[in-house]
């Protein structure tokens, strides 16, 4: 397979580039048109260390590998405009793998508006993705930083948490070993349930239209939650300035992860330490969260939970149920 | 070495960053407000690819990764303005070897007037770096791309050919066996002209302002010289619907390359298959040839030379002085 071959082989499969897009693909460089101001973002993945080739399929790596980047625009309120991915190929992938997971990226792009207009392909011993995204706004005051929290505002939270965490725990049991522990809902079976889980853990969504939506309602602050509610609302405080109190009770949990890490005999607060799920966390003037609540509702179609407040100070104080007052470096104990 | 720490240590030592860039590294993402067009390219290296860690310092590799990046600006013509970096360390790297990579990247990063403002770090298996480059025009007719040539154009190269591939065999050769070959001119030592073509390899300079003279000067097309003359005279002529006539002996090749390719007996026409001088390829109108050697020689410091000629028809044609005519796949065989 030769570089030139495949990368005219990706070309082909390129839907066509947004309106913003002069020259694509193909060229020394991509060109575009921006208008008003842009956020840029990168994130890498290796094998190993952010997915395993052995649990997840090529296209759910692609699709990984972007949301990830795009979760970073929807951190800022961004509109997403264009993607740059590099593909470290192994020799082991072969083209057909590599156009499996480039197909993954091409989907999750056409849902969210994203143009895949330039990258670079490359051998390499092990699967790698670096890809960069670009989000637009008619103006800089427009995306939502981590830095402007102020004490008094609530601290909110979108869809559930741990469900990526308690995915991977699926994952990696043999034999589906936890499956029968989830429980399942009236809405859904058990197997169900644990297929959720797992695609929280395979293939995230970036809560763009989320992120529009807070960014529109005043939010003041917003940080995604890849590394965990604990390390992120951290990173949330410290560029704040603020401290935050969380109430581990009002903590929206992903159906079913709460079961999961009793049958493994794990503290189930564990999962508030979870990385992955790429929820936003952001602190909303309190006047604001009705509609930030409703906002979010209608165009992400998912809910908006208060789940503590931003306070005068500096640190991050999760109360839970018992009494305990934990600080986020905690979760990872309890995990 | 966690994660976090070395990008604060990684974020401590960045320069400040450049008017357009409104908010850098440390949030979601970098917010910068580009005002006009922007041109965009991701380039990676991967040990044992595109360097060799047994043969170049990490602040060379460092250099090397941003260089490669910005030669696909000065191919457009761009103004370099914001570079992003993934880097994927490996064990033995260390944090001293991090924040030497990057100091090398840093340095260029000073002398070009980019500004680093995001990126990522993670583990991996193998050294390899992504990188992430935008330049800026106020108009994107300003930018030069690959598709413009015309029949009639001269065909033109900046500064010398076949340097990196004589520095690369200089390398790789143990006890500075052909050192002694270069023989050396007035002005250089052999030693010094040997360590000059290493430089190539290892160094490479961006030819940031000589792309931006050559686009002013009216360059209908221009490529940089990555896969080397021979491949990359055919993406030109290839995208520009045109044919190209070379004159191999016209073209410059670096001081002390051929005397190297005599001593390792080996057909010194093979250097114009040569990659990674990151010189440019443009082709020019004749009656704009004076201005933009005149323009190239005082921006950039170094020579342009008129190689041959743009041609009706299609492929690219290379004369050598004994009469041979070679097709660009023929390099291979020579090199």
């Amino acid at each position: 397979m030769g570089e030139f071959e495949l990368l005219a082989r990706i070309r082909d499969r390129l839907p066509a580039a947004g309106p913003r897009v002069h020259l694509a693909s193909g060229d020394d460089s991509a060109v575009t048109l921006p208008g008003g101001a842009t956020a840029t973002s990168v994130d890498a993945l290796v094998d190993g260390t952010h997915f395993r080739r052995d649990l997840a399929r090529p296209g759910q790596i692609g699709h990984k590998a972007l949301a990830t980047a795009l979760s970073d625009l929807a951190a800022m309120g961004a509109e997403p405009g264009e993607a740059y991915v590099v593909l470290g190929i192994p020799p082991d992938l072969g083209e057909d793998g590599c156009i499996e997971l480039l197909d993954g990226m091409i989907d999750l792009a056409a849902a969210t508006g994203t143009s895949l207009v330039g990258g670079d392909v490359t051998r390499a011993a092990e699967l790698f993705l670096a890809v960069t995204v670009v989000g637009h706004a008619e103006d800089p005051d427009a995306f939502v930083s981590r830095a402007g929290a102020r004490p008094g505002d609530a601290l909110v939270v979108t869809g559930e948490i741990g469900g990526a965490a308690a995915g991977l725990r699926l994952l990696e049991a043999p034999d589906c070993a936890f499956d029968h522990a989830i429980g399942g809902s009236n809405a859904q079976s058990a197997s169900e349930q644990a297929d959720a889980l797992r695609g929280r853990q395979l293939e995230p969504t970036p809560r763009l239209a989320a992120g529009r939506a807070l960014a529109r309602a005043g939010a003041t602050a917003m940080i995604d939650l890849s590394d965990g509610l604990g390390g992120d609302s951290g990173h949330l405080a410290e560029s704040s300035g603020v401290g935050l109190r969380i109430d581990a009770e009002a903590v929206p949990l992903a159906p079913g992860s709460k079961e999961l890490m009793v049958a493994a005999e794990r503290d189930p607060w564990g999962l508030l330490g979870g990385g992955e799920d790429y929820e936003l966390l952001a602190s909303v003037p309190p006047e604001e969260l009705d509609e930030a609540t409703r906002a979010v509702q209608e165009e992400e179609g998912i809910s908006l939970t208060a789940i503590g407040e931003v306070l005068a100070g500096e640190g991050v104080e999760v109360r839970l149920p018992d009494g305990r007052l934990l600080k986020p470096e905690g979760f990872d104990q309890l995990a």
